[in-house]
């Protein structure tokens, strides 16, 4: 079992930028930990972080071929990017939308999603617990459907 | 440490009620698999449903005089209960709110939350799982702030 | 064959409410037609009033154990309560909304119902007649059903 | 007592056009039934069909002048044509809006009618017995009138 | 002359709910206060608190059989409760809407009002002291009205 | 110099049509007045009426072969009618937008014209009156026209 | 008979500004016609403008006292003065809203007007003719009124 | 195989109407050219113009018991006939939807088409090559479906 | 102690415009109860009114040099002036907002206030009334802030 | 004469991705098919696909030198990207927007484009022949004009 | 060269009025600076600041007459008055709106301009050095169009 | 202390673009202007353009390492990028938007700016001058920030 993992633009300065809002811990922290995680729970993983949507957009193809499921963290993207609907959407893999911060808590224009309806779900506001909760989401879920 | 469990209207009636939205798993056996995580986590957990708006802000404001978090899953009040956040807010404690089901592959009216603003973080789409990583994520965020 | 009337808040006042809006039968007078009716069809047949959005939900969930289909007037729930729509999708059975003014001539938020698109069908403004027609209407609905 | 009863745009088609929305009943059938009812209860009718708002507003211009109620199932005009509303409030006669479908459960713009808040009432759903219904309760409404 | 004085949910928490934006009186001393003042103007007084819409509806119409006049501050119920609405316009009676805080100066959600356009009039943002001032007006009112 | 007078639907109802709304007076005798009007100025008139939104495109069709403006009183069609927009502007003939009520008094759909912005002008609410006024402003306008 | 002309913002500068929109002609040049007209028809007419809303409002309550009628081309404040109709309202008199140009030919801001809906009625897009339209017709008006 | 061409209102004014908008060429000439092609291409072809709603929806229905697809031109009623698209609907035929000019180059309410959804697709903009090209993009469509 | 009372335009007019909305009594009589209270509770009070914008902005602008608060009824200012907004925000002092009519019983425009976010509170429809409310909840405000 | 083909995210996958929507063609056939046709009709052709919006932008700078005209298949760009459109209008060139699916038949978001107002014309729905039919749709139109 | 300056309301205040959002800066010490550049560029300048939107159009028309351009920062009059709007654009001058706040970082009714849209440009959230940036554009602006 | 200036899509086109929209001037011309005023007053200066988002955000994340602030024209991205918005934001530097054109004067979706709120100031409209203002807005800014 596979399992990709999405970061979208400005998770690269994860413990620098914002740490109020984002936290003091870096993305390559958190990588570490889901590579523990994943290492007991027997799964493989990949990660992937762009500044760049079409980047993204690539990614999403090259891993789709081989990938079980995303966990998507795609940042001011989530908002904006009919694009990463659509590679997502052309992966026909099962995806969690996941995100450091509550981002009801925040502006207006990110309390709208465009990957969010055709995710599996949702994991936000738990700073860098949401990626390790999407982590047991997801393998809850493909396990299930494996189950089937 | 102490975490409260509410659940709104129609959650009765779950592995009953459109077990294609919302799973074959009934509410009992949900808490049952919290009160065993609960148990091994050394943390005392308690539970309440009801159809009422009333009497789940009367429950809460029972609830907060003594436990440290609530998970709420209210139902159909997430999208109608000003009550409900109020009374959430009056507690002082943090909450997650939860779904079973993705409500933003449902309708409109389903995709606003009146309690997602003010909650820690928002959990939604993994079936019973939902509440299985609500209650991972609650904890880690109890931990957390007592650990500073 | 079964029917379930529900009638949702205030409409316990009628013959005393506001009678130029909502003609000056109770609601007592309006279920001794119906009943005189449902005995004519050979029909059986059980009413019940709450003001309570909770205490509707409750019985919905009682009455769908056995009854074959709804007659609604949800009244001002009609309008703000989607737990009440819940919970008859949670029946799996048909029901008719109904009321006795024409809601469309009233203020712009009795326009929009949540119950109508998921009823079979829907009567209004014929003053307690809608409740007869409502009647005549599911029971059509459900012969022709039965003798699919 | 008179009861002239008008169709929209399509009706001609009933019994033809998407049977799984609008059943497989003529509308031949459907007036075939409403003369033998009206004739059981003492009350003349008469019909009239047209794909042509003009030619709609023509004819209950024309009815108007000794007609006493009007049943209208205006089909795409309830949603579009202002000047079959104004030519039904001409008439200063009682008029019942009538659907076939539920015409809530449809597309957003089959939602809004601008011809229900001058209706005497609203039944839509019940397939052709829509216009039975409708005519029972536009019977009643006129009996009820004309005993004040 | 009798004054009923209705107060919604989570109003039973004054004095101990956010008390930067209550305060920090208890609904017991602001009725003490309202019960002292009646007895100086020679008015009768009574109170009901419920956090369940239907409780209230409820009690409205026990109340109205005998008051002259309701004071009611429905908190969280005055931006989403048609019932209650319908409730006090059923009663015939006047009534007073009035709030501890200044509700146009929290969330966008608190600054519609179902109650409004059918009060006497408004009283809000004076803390406890707006009890008492919603209870001169209606008085005032209530004598000018009598006086007429 | 020719003008043509275009009347839209159920204005062959003045007279008998809401007179609290339209006023007395014939749709025959407001024709007269203009006639004679007509006469005065030395202008040659024509009039044309009908209830069909295809009938009053054709005729505006035949007269802009030969008139040098219209006036147009659209009745509803003015607040639908996009094809009777495009007949005026495909004349390239001035037309002036006449209405016998203030249309602004009205429904809220009857705020909106689809013929004003391109209109010379507007008159409205002045009864049979606005008739003669607008008669009066395109009369001086295409003197005004022809004096360039 | 007495008739009051009031003018908005910016009409003292009519025949030096923006010609293509209000024409060469000057606020006296269209007073002086008025006077005249106003004379042969043994009617006193007055004028007044102002770029001051507070001074247009003390005008009109200066007026309201002695005169039959307003013709009011408010400009600007057409759309944004509440104050203008408030005093309008205030005189019981009735008035004719006018426009030089065609307000609905230009800026969505201009569509909408805070005077059309209490007016009698409504004349615009005949430039300085607007203001002798308008005068023919509230002196229809109130000879009518007059005769009743 | 049969195609059916139906042109909505004032296009039979092209050549004439607004030549910087719809070029100068007559719709006799572009149907003469969708003939000389249908019969290259060895399929039958039938026009037809109204400016009528109902008459184009009366033709319709007749073309729909034998032809294979529709090309539909709706001018104006693309934007507010739902009785064209229930037609269309009705005769559960594929259709193309064409413009002669780009219509989101237009006013705001040529932006919105009723017909578009249900149909095979779209063409604009090409002036009367628009024709030919949607001709095309049918006939490729049903020999598609035919070798299916 | 010193409270300053500001009232908007038409305020003069009180006792003569509309007297079934705004009531018989005349500002001057507003005035003097307002007066005859202060002395009683040892206050010094001061007025002022104007029709317009500017003249209210610059003795707001003198009024805060002396003045503890203010109470104001803006009339139709209260829906169109940023600028009232901005002298009352400039003057750092608290002010109470207060109307004669209940503004939500009125047209839509009157339900949005630019005033009432920033007052302490709010007292409205209480005819006259509402100026001696308003005062006495300011006093009790300005109290029980010295007290502190 | 020169065209450039643009094609947008994840029409790489085309074949592959959702054949149910987007057909089982490569978007390398489409290519030959209209490199097969444009040497047939003497013209040059070049293609680009992207998922870079930023590449598009580049590349659509460089093709804009030597091109005649665009095809452009923005996919999901054509939703979000105000910056294609800004390349295209630098460009200067006559440019087709074109889509294999039905976007109208698809999300409310997918019915907005931000290329079409300036586009010459817009083909959907045809599948890989949109391409094709747009084709010759530029083609007539570059001819056209070069004759004018 | 001639350069008018216009400040709308409670810009008078400037020093005294919420100095965290405006600065400690007094308008006279703005103009001072403005004066002493001005001197240094040879141009002539002349200022003006009204609380009243009338005053603020008087000065317009009278400086419109010898002026080259305006500099003006309409404070709260930006975002209501239609009337300012009109006299900058009677005057055919060139002017720069100018802010000393951001005024996008504020309430969200200060994000519309209704003076935006006409004016040369834009300057705004620099406080007092505002002015100076809008006059360096200002002049440019005329030097460039004056070498034209 | 050092600026960076910013420019985003098409940018580089400058000069050959649309002049009449935004002048003739390069992007080389105008950064050569910069970087000789940034010499005379003694500041370090650097430049970036890219027509890729994902570029633009890798940029400044490099350039926040290092400069005092920014100055951007985002181009297009300036209504469409949270991601920009992100960046900037993550710098915590002060930065400034500006515009060459008015971006008011030109399509709706060019009035939103998902940067403004956020940034110091505003400065559009005055063609390459808008970066020589910026420039001295940021010069004056960050003085008066080290001066405190």
């Amino acid at each position: 079992m596979h399992i990709s993992v999405i970061n979208g633009p400005n998770l690269n300065l994860l413990g620098q930028r914002e740490p109020s809002v984002y936290g003091v811990e870096t993305l390559e922290s958190i990588e570490a930990k889901l590579k523990k995680k994943s290492i007991t729970e027997g799964v493989s993983i990949e990660f992937f972080q762009s500044n760049s949507e079409g980047a993204l957009v690539d990614q999403i193809q090259k891993f789709m071929k081989h990938t079980n499921a995303f966990l998507i963290n795609a940042g001011a993207y989530t908002h904006t990017s009919i694009a990463l609907r659509d590679a997502l959407l052309s992966s026909s893999k099962p995806y969690v939308e996941l995100h450091l911060s509550n981002t009801f808590a925040r502006e207006e224009f990110r309390h709208k999603s465009l990957l969010a309806d055709n995710a599996v779900g949702l994991v936000s506001g738990f700073g860098s617990n949401s990626y390790l909760l999407a982590f047991d989401g997801i393998l809850s879920y493909l396990r299930n459907e494996n189950s089937k």
